[in-house]
């Protein structure tokens, strides 16, 4: 059902709340992204947190206050029918930096007058590119969610955003093909770019805690002869919303995508390097 | 003799050996830059890094190959009598990573079917807005070269360049006072913006070994009611070509600005936020 339709036609389902599942594989070719949708008074500073933490949250689009049916780069939407507050399978809706509800659409509760989105490129988009060179990752292979872990590795701080951890992807690995695999995702600048960190004792330098235990996703079983890969992960805004959330004394929606359950764009895999 | 005359004039004194000396406070009034020149099978990869670390590595102009008498930005460097090979006080020459002298000019090695030049933006760049908002940093106040520390906090590996430990430079200030500290110094983008972490708990979660014996620079006395600001620190770039020329098999020289001793430019400090 997800496979042979259009990124429009996707929107679609999920605005119909015919489609609520996570996101990897649907629209094959297609580039996917992380949301935060955020009140306009801490909008600035998270726009500095992408600027100086580009790796792991790389800005591909935002929306324009009072327009939740526009983004500012019709490359990656480009569709008269969008509208952010229900073309998410799932949204997470966060209140002083705690989740206290999922919904299917946050056109209720969505202000005009301060809600700002931002789109956030997602590994997702490599994946076809290692698939086409050989280099398929377990997760896709086995249609599960790709592992999520916190880390003690501290983003560069902006404005409210101080003391927000990266939040990583996880894909095991041969170690003598870890250079072919930086090498073919490095391309991908905008989502993510090359690993961050590779190898066990990785595990210790990103301070995660237990590497059978994502905080996110799935579990993801890792062979004798293969060690794990890190890449940065679009998680890592919601994380950072939450906390600065949770230290600020506004009582706004923060919207997200709930981990997984991304957008679906209008950009193919493969242009989203050149943005 | 190095306040009241220009930048050109400055780098004429550079380029007859007639000033040598750290460059902290020299021609007021207009922004420096750390310099790094590299082989160009590393270039490209360098430019990665700093895409991929923006708040460490601001990158604000590069040479063309073959031409190290002209940058890529006419806003940096506006003048014909520019050379990169002689108009920084002091070069340090690298082999292999190894510092193997330092030298007041390169000409006779650098090579014109190899060399790229990159200028990184320096944190003097904000001192002067500091001080114009009561804010003198100590170094500036004592006229000696800042606090730069090797931290555990890596940067975003690229290509050759991996496990690249950031280099911070500290300031001390009063508590009270880092959040207005962090508001001057944040519109400074393209020269390291705001500190990425501050106070005493700050220094083992960067891993600074010991606040009294900097690796760089001068110590900085800090009185009670003070707590150390760090920023990240351009001196970073050089550590990582260090790194990347110990493991190359690559022969070929590296060249950088000796610590403290940058390249004065064209730009102005208060305008060097629009680059």
């Amino acid at each position: 059902m997800t496979v042979d339709i259009s990124p429009s036609e996707f929107r679609r389902l999920c605005k119909e709340n015919s489609f609520w599942g996570h996101t990897s594989g649907c629209v094959p070719g297609y580039a996917q992204a992380n949301v935060l949708v955020l009140p306009k008074e801490i909008a600035n500073d998270f726009a500095d947190l992408c600027a100086r933490n580009p790796v792991a949250c790389p800005l591909i689009a935002m929306t324009k206050l009072g327009s939740p049916n526009k983004v500012d780069n019709r490359l990656v939407i480009d569709d008269e029918d969008f509208d952010l507050r229900t073309d998410l399978p799932k949204y997470g809706v966060y209140k002083q930096g705690n989740l206290i509800r999922e919904a299917s659409s946050v056109a209720d509760c969505w202000d005009l007058d301060s809600h700002i989105g931002f789109l956030i490129g997602c590994s997702f988009s490599f994946e076809a590119a290692l698939i086409s060179e050989g280099l398929a990752p377990r997760n896709v292979l086995e249609k599960s969610n790709v592992s999520m872990y916190l880390t003690t590795k501290m983003l560069n701080p902006a404005g409210v955003f101080t003391r927000c951890p990266y939040v990583v992807s996880m894909r095991p690995y041969k170690a003598t093909d870890v250079e072919k695999v930086r090498l073919v995702t490095r391309e991908f600048r905008k989502t993510h770019g090359e690993p961050i960190d590779w190898g066990y004792d990785a595990v210790e330098r990103l301070g995660i805690k237990d590497l059978l235990l994502p905080e996110f996703g799935s579990p993801c079983r890792i062979e004798d002869d293969e060690i794990p890969v890190f890449w940065a992960c679009g998680v890592t805004t919601q994380v950072a919303a939450q906390q600065a959330g949770k230290h600020s004394a506004n009582d706004d929606y923060i919207f997200a995508h709930v981990p997984g359950h991304m957008l679906v764009l209008d950009i193919k895999d493969s242009e989203i390097c050149c943005l």
